[in-house]
């Protein structure tokens, strides 16, 4: 059995949630060129064995932090798909415009993927951080999925509907704009991206 | 007046084409990794200050490959424009697949970004390479923009069509899934895609 820390959860947890709590502030605040596993190890109160032993890189310690925020984009079921699938998209759009901007001075360049671009080269580095981000937006999508089922059994969308490339269609044009196009991404934005998927270009 | 070679060319045009040209199949053959600028002087056979001067990283030196390579994508209007679209989006995956797999031995892992990924971090390590690329991709689909246009004044699109989220949707599912779901992109995608695009989710 796992040591237990005083509010009974193994030590190990603690220590977990301690080190991604110290990563996600320092990540948002400096940017990932000012994520230090050093100053993450002494902020979390561990020893950087510990540290290394569950995150060996940087790479994946900023990866887990990313896993952590998304978790707190919950996704609402109003039974208005339009209404649901914009506010989930303004929420997408919300995460990667404080990614974007982690680091950077009010005022500065806002077009830039930051770390954003940071984050998918980790994914490209290592192939274990690739296959956990594959997994990570797996989840993500199923969630997304049911939401558009439950409207597709409602009648609210076609019969036929190809839910996978809806969703692709949607958080990609996203995910483009932010890291390719570098052009920007709110509320007003989910809600012609909504629109267009949602009628179509014909 | 530039000196000039022995075609007419100034010599600055005729060094830079060999670089580029070394740089590509550097780049396509052993990846990111894999390209040296050291290497890149020594096979275009210019002095290493030349190419530095002209591109002062590696990262520079990349982003002017993939700029060569999209220059070869042409966009084709045949009047049917659920073939026109399919086909550019086969083009844009066939683009993409080249450099996720550029370094990578045949039959390796062919979910990982690769290639891709690093070309999206350097635009966020740099600013003038974010604001080159910007350009570039508004050159790429101002002409894609076109294509739409004239579909749309023919009437086979939708009179209040938004050209701008159309594409973004299009290319969008396809960078989205090579550099963040880790998920394939090839013709049978590409018709699903534009199916969902034109057809809407409603």
């Amino acid at each position: 059995m796992a040591e237990r820390g005083r509010r009974g959860r193994p030590r190990s947890a603690e220590a977990d949630a301690a080190i991604v709590a110290a990563a996600t502030e320092l990540l948002l605040r400096h940017g990932y060129g000012g994520l230090s596993m050093e100053e993450v190890a002494e902020r979390a109160a561990v020893a950087k064995t510990t540290l290394y032993r569950r995150w060996p890189t940087k790479d994946h310690l900023a990866v887990a932090v990313v896993a952590r925020l998304q978790e707190d984009d919950e996704i609402t079921d109003t039974g208005d798909i339009r209404k649901d699938l914009t506010d989930y998209m303004e929420k997408v759009a919300g995460g990667l415009n404080r990614m974007r901007a982690a680091g950077r001075r009010p005022g500065e360049d806002s077009t830039s993927a930051g770390t954003v671009a940071e984050l998918v080269a980790a994914s490209g580095r290592h192939d274990d951080i690739a296959e956990l981000r594959g997994r990570l937006y797996a989840r993500r999508n199923a969630l997304a999925r049911e939401l558009i089922e439950r409207a597709r059994r409602r009648g609210d969308l076609r019969a036929d509907l190809d839910s996978e490339v809806l969703l692709d269609q949607l958080a990609g044009a996203l995910y483009y704009r932010v890291l390719i196009t570098g052009t920007p991404v709110d509320r007003a934005y989910a809600e012609r991206l909504v629109a267009a998927a949602l009628d179509g270009a014909l």
